[in-house]
């Protein structure tokens, strides 16, 4: 009998726990690539504006690299295609809204022109390379998301990307149930399944109930002007937010670029439905009694540069919250946002707003019991958990373990890993490059680890610097020491502090001269040793100390 | 009929929603003060120990300072006290254990011999100046928490403190409710409760619920080592720890400073009581198998630099963890620790450890039914929630509103506003001077807005420096530019931008000399706007630039 290959399955997603979900499928000469999303800076990454996978790995086999299938719109799923692409410039395969967001990212780098795109239905299937994948209905907090089924010589992978089951779904159907039982009874190699919620007994509730609840909202607060913040991508929340307030005979002005844009193109696709004469600019909102209007808002994350912060803060140029606000949060922190949010809520308090935050929220992915019912529906001969921080990982595979799957046919694997699989075995056979590439400003990998280093040694104590001016033969003081700080201490109270390191380096400097020392990394050195001992011992401070020499002829 | 005096009562505690309790309560030529706490520093108090609160207004009146009395142990009730009592030198009043650990403290500073400090036990009460202070016992995360009556000739107020109803406390007695009702009856001009719970329904659980739980987990975990984290100042935990752990006999290892420091403190006080031959040291663990020992350990709020996070990054050079760990969170991620906590918790998962971070712990602070109890014992006149974020505060204020009390009756008050009460009336009469004071290392208050500001800046995108050399008269260039940056970008992917730049600060230079400017802020400002300009363009970045002109004859 011959032997068939075994397939590749490799997260790319950078280092561990970050967040950016890409995940390579290899099979012979073939390679796909399912999702590719960035992630947010850790806190620790100061001045980082967001962080794309190192993908190595694909460019080193890029004659393989056939295509790239997105599951869904979210930013840990696409955000990093505009930089992806310039090196790995594949086809894009995805549905609908989600193709709506890539392109409205790929304008937005000029990239419009040389990026192939290929919107796909639900049940279509793509035969690309070795692989045929097709497009599965499913829920999630955002329009238009996909499961796929991956189809190799090896067997099928199902994926499910980010979903949750909603039998009541606002816009289209509900997940494609049967759809995932038929290939279950197939027979599925392996599945790779949604952890976010895992640790959450249960059913995630319908993303109706939310419309329920902004009906008594609505009901409740009758006379107040009210101002709902979400997330932009939510477009079901966004749809029912609409309709409660046309119910109610408000005018709906929409406020953040993010939430604008994300309307237009729901809109233009047919995702999201605006009743004729409901939305109204932010300067109109003037023209309407507050008991009349309702803002749909940016910020929902306690994002400092957000609509609803600026409101907050009282910095908001248009929007002055008052006593006659109700501001409703129809979101869930994200965790690390905790105290953002709270802190925008205390503000909106003050201010004299009402402010509700609790119940306004469902989430879009599945707890337990919707997990077990995909494995129940798919029956895997192994399981991959996916999407999640490695504790949620830990859970589902708990959780199939309870399901009766064999310990040893659940892989948590770590970024880079090789995992090789078929019918007959699964391991982890090896390791590829993997790594976090962090985008500052226009610089995409022109940050690393030192610089970070140093923005955190700056931000913690600030900088010393010490200039002075050397002859040619570097055996005069010409100029200097002079000493300047930034970040360390008030200039004025430590007038004594700044006389005596001026004092203390130019011992060190005099001292260097004198027994000859005419390299300049050693009078650097011993400028170092002397203020930062100097430094330490009369504050207990450790600011960078930066001694530079300029040569005079 | 002569008017008496209002009693004026004023929260010092630094600027809005950063947690330092510390509040004057004046009458006529009498100031007492309730507590001395500190804050820990916002995420943008970069570099910052902590935060203590300017008592200026107890400077300017320090004729009339009589006392600190002191509610308990907690750092944001006690922890500025080294820091203010250099210029407030008054006696301090406190309960046992709240002094034990107040001394710990001043022993550190070296403020022993010059502080008078009184131990106070529950139902004594104190006369000083027109005041008489009386303490009640309560229940907290901390033993020996105490309730104030404070008596004056305007009325009485009581001040919960920090509490909950524990019926069944680990340690000592239960909050004397009698006590409450009593003060009650004699009438009480104001109530200044505990709003942390404010927002839960219900009662908080008992502390011994806890041990029931622990109980449980041992009993499941009997063959793996078990790691306890609990904050160190919470004496009934790690009693109930200690408890079970030699129950189910096992030795007790005792890990982080300040666990070791608390639980001395507490065991000389009789606060504590630990069964001979139960505690090891940490370096004695490897005399016993796992299975027959417990650890417990400072770092349950995932301080980077406290044990627990050492052992979770395996830098910890005594305890490393494994399969055969058991890794318990007593405790509940205080707001703003959440990803920091989950961060270790993925660590330790990932070291293969089984953690437990749900139902073994039980908060310190009442719920909404304990409130309601209070208020109905107390039956203030007037109330004034203390202790929590504006929206906690806001929660106890809509309580109390619903028992019934008028609205205008109700004060929020910020820091710094004069509440002037008695029996006739209460309002805000004024306001004094408060504010935020940083303590950096040595530094207390030398770290102010301008620094902070710096160092933000420098974190975000790092500091290039531009050094010259000019002639006495400042109308030659002899030496430099050179270019230094730090925190900017990687030095060797960007050789021709920093050559570049060079180039466009000589051009500003040369420009302003040719022009015959000689004034050094004015040849500054040029090659700032310059240099400026130009990385924006080229980067899209905004490093301080910092011109740095040394004078050589």
């Amino acid at each position: 009998m011959m032997r068939t290959s075994r397939l590749r399955i490799i997260p790319l997603g950078g280092l561990e726990q970050i967040g950016m979900n890409i995940t390579a499928f290899e099979y012979e000469d073939s390679i796909i690539v399912v999702d590719c999303g960035l992630a947010f800076p850790e806190d620790d990454m100061l001045g980082i504006d967001l962080v794309i996978p190192d993908v190595t790995y694909l460019k080193d086999n890029i004659k393989k690299v056939k295509a790239f299938f997105i599951t869904h719109g979210h930013e840990d799923h696409i955000g990093a295609i505009p930089y992806i692409l310039r090196d790995i410039n594949v086809p894009i395969y995805a549905t609908r809204l989600t193709m709506g967001i890539i392109e409205n990212k790929l304008s937005e780098h000029e990239l419009m022109d040389s990026t192939r795109r290929k919107v796909v239905s639900f049940g279509q299937s793509i035969n690309i390379g070795q692989f045929r994948i097709e497009f599965i209905k499913t829920n999630h907090s955002i329009v238009d998301a996909a499961a796929l089924a991956i189809y190799s010589p090896a067997g099928i992978v199902v994926h499910t990307g980010d979903f949750k089951v909603d039998y009541t779904p606002v816009h289209g159907d509900a997940i494609d149930l049967q759809r995932f039982a038929e290939i279950g009874k197939k027979g599925v190699l392996a599945l790779m399944c949604d952890s976010t919620n895992a640790e959450r007994e249960g059913f995630t509730p319908s993303e109706k109930t939310v419309g329920r609840n902004l009906n008594d909202l609505f009901d409740e607060h009758d006379s107040t002007r009210i101002i709902i913040a979400t997330f932009a991508s939510n477009v079901d929340r966004v749809q029912q937010i609409i309709d409660t307030a046309y119910k109610f005979g408000r005018k709906v002005a929409i406020e953040g670029r993010s939430m604008v844009s994300i309307i237009e193109t729901a809109t233009e696709l047919g995702c999201l439905t605006v009743p004729e004469n409901t939305l109204i600019g932010i300067e109109e909102l003037r023209n309407y009694p507050d008991e009349k209007t309702v803002i749909i808002t940016t910020g929902s994350q306690g994002e400092s540069m957000a609509a609803l912060s600026r409101m907050a803060s009282g910095s908001h140029k248009k929007i002055h919250i008052g006593p006659n606000d109700t501001v409703i949060f129809s979101s869930h922190p994200i965790p690390g946002n905790e105290k953002a949010v709270t802190n925008i809520i205390n503000e909106l308090l003050v201010m004299g707003a009402d402010v509700i935050f609790q119940d306004v929220h469902v989430s879009g992915h599945a707890c337990q019991e919707e997990i077990k019912l995909i494995y129940s529906l798919v029956k895997p001969k192994y399981s991959i958990p996916v999407h999640g921080e490695y504790k949620h990982l830990k859970a589902q595979a708990k959780l199939a373990q309870e399901l009766g799957m064999p310990k040893e046919n659940i892989f948590i694997l770590r970024s880079g890993n090789v995992l090789e699989i078929d019918e007959n075995s699964a391991e982890v056979t090896g390791q590829v490059h993997v790594g976090d590439i962090m985008v500052d400003g226009l610089g995409v990998g022109d940050v690393g680890n030192v610089v970070i280093r140093d923005r955190q040694r700056l931000s913690e104590d600030g900088i010393i610097i010490v200039t002075l001016s050397l002859d040619g033969s570097s055996t005069i003081l010409l100029g200097g020491p002079e000493i300047v700080s930034r970040g360390f201490v008030y200039e004025k109270e430590s007038d004594e502090l700044m006389e005596e390191a001026k004092n203390v380096a130019l011992e060190a400097i005099e001292d260097c001269l004198d027994r000859g020392i005419r390299d300049w990394n050693k009078i650097r050195n011993s400028i170092r040793d002397s203020l930062g001992g100097y430094v330490w011992k009369a504050t207990k401070r450790r600011p960078m100390i930066l001694p530079i020499i300029t040569e005079v002829d």
